[in-house]
């Protein structure tokens, strides 16, 4: 059975090796199956980045090139951008009647988010509602798959609930449920093993990282803090280099034997982040070939995600159009 | 000064004798010196009326009518459809992140709305966030002056502030401010006496309503009730038929012999409500048979509303442009 996917980042920063085992490489694998909705989400990153708008409009060009970088072809996924498709903002607009304060309040994944950004205080309006204007995108492709990691299933719980309302609100089937894909990979550690990887903790491998960047991230590279000589035995749970080459190298088979190894004494941490480098070095060399190569031609990349746009657009116009209908906010022929 | 000014009404019942006299009256009087821009507001509608949709869209087309029926028209004023114009929704989904979640909670407006409705428990993220859609519909008209009784001034005060943050997030001055301009007879009590005229407390005259229906109305109409005999002595405050008689008849000197002689008694209840009648039945009588005239051709009013949303339309379209701009969301030439 063919999907609908809507998936997608926002452009707040260069993307990472975190976002390529966590869901690029994925992407990159079902755009040949389904129907695939790849969306540069820069409305829900002004949400709260008000103080930063050049940021944002920045890496959506950049965002862009990182996935065609790794190979996301235009001509089996539409990219596009949030903001150029109106449609979901009118969507987010009605279905915000269709949710209570109060449920939003209780979304846990919000709640983690308010928390993190220190927002208690002063959440703008547009981060509280956030979970309306994602069903609005997810329910405007009329997407059945929507790939998230576990700690954002309760935004497709919401996505859900809201498309219960408002079949049941207006009597009529508008708008279709959907189910998580949760990666099997899951979360990438940052190079410090300090949590998820990300730009802002400065734990990140850019896919654009440099050769030298690659080096030095992996010499930095967190092991096993009591593996202090070569014969002693090594501890591979919890060891970044080890998660890494789980993720990354293609030899299953020799990075059982490594961790073999190292468990019972005799591999030193040099020896193996020389090959997490090796693997590395040659999963990115191509992709920062491929990045430079889209790179000297922006113009085409934009014309690229113009394209993208009007496809998504056309989709969104035709839900909205439902949704509209079975308000009954239609009044001329 | 040629002001722009924008006013309307939520289309969920017919309008009364409240309306003409705190809005539709002012209205008439406005349309040929200002630009005047009329909404229809079912949108806003929904936010408290999403379990009955079909009473949002039936009253478009009453509304629509009644304006015609007391002599807005549409050649001075633009009448148009809130839901129509997707400018609107687009600029409040923006706006969203330029006010907090505890600035809206302390909207007294919305307190007090919320508390009337009793919304406490399940209040719906479109009605705690109404005020947001309302500075959309405000800015995105460059409205300069905005016509409401003193209950909704924080409205007002709420469309600043998101001016002036949008203003001062983007460096750019991209939107004005507004003024409210407070009509100068204020809210029209039902014909209880009990609070103000409202269709849901079932003390309203409908501007449709029929001879006999305006003849029963006047007649029970709260006098004061400590008037028992004609040779009483009688009071003139707090006694509706004499602040009907303020309201809506011309004769002013007339109107105040008539007070003095209630007051030193000698004048009965039923000789001033005689002449009320008169009075609201000389005004409503060319207001009915107008009304009866264009809904004859609800085709003719539906193609003037059309008219009105293209107008309105393309005016909020360039006020959404410069808002994205101004946003950093244009990306194409």
């Amino acid at each position: 059975m063919q999907h609908t996917i809507l998936t997608g980042d926002r452009p707040t920063g260069p993307l990472h090796l975190g976002h390529y085992v966590g869901s690029l490489r994925n992407r990159i694998e079902l755009q040949g199956k389904h129907r695939q909705f790849i969306m540069i989400a820069d409305a829900q990153a002004l949400t709260d980045n008000m103080g930063d708008l050049a940021k944002v409009r920045r890496n959506v060009l950049e965002v862009a090139l990182d996935y065609l970088a790794v190979g996301l072809d235009p001509a089996k996924s539409t990219i596009f951008i949030q903001s150029q498709i109106s449609e979901l903002a009118e969507l987010a607009f009605y279905y915000l009647n269709l949710v209570t304060v109060a449920r939003l309040e209780r979304n846990p994944t919000v709640k983690e988010e308010v928390r993190s950004r220190g927002f208690e205080r002063d959440l703008p309006a547009g981060f509280l509602t956030y979970p309306v204007s994602q069903a609005a995108d997810i329910t405007a492709f009329r997407s059945t798959l929507v790939p998230v990691g576990t700690d954002q299933q309760p935004m497709i719980e919401q996505t859900n609930e809201i498309v219960r309302r408002l079949n049941t609100t207006t009597g009529q089937d508008v708008l279709v449920e959907c189910a998580a894909l949760i990666p099997e990979f899951g979360r990438l550690p940052g190079i410090d093993g300090q949590g998820k990887m990300s730009k802002s903790a400065g734990n990140a491998i850019a896919l654009s990282a440099s050769p030298d960047e690659i080096k030095a991230a992996v010499r930095e590279m967190f092991t096993d803090p009591k593996h202090l000589y070569i014969d002693d035995p090594g501890q591979v749970e919890g060891n970044v280099v080890f998660t890494y080459l789980d993720a990354f190298d293609p030899d299953r088979a020799t990075v059982e034997e490594l961790k073999a190894h190292y468990r019972r004494g005799g591999l030193g941490d040099m020896a193996v982040k020389r090959r997490l480098e090796g693997v590395l070095q040659d999963l990115l060399a191509p992709i920062r070939a491929r990045r430079a190569q889209y790179a000297k031609d922006p113009g085409e990349v934009l014309n690229m995600l113009a394209k993208g746009c009007d496809t998504a657009r056309e989709v969104a116009a035709q839900t909205l159009h439902d949704v509209r209908r079975a308000l009954g906010l239609t009044y001329f022929a």
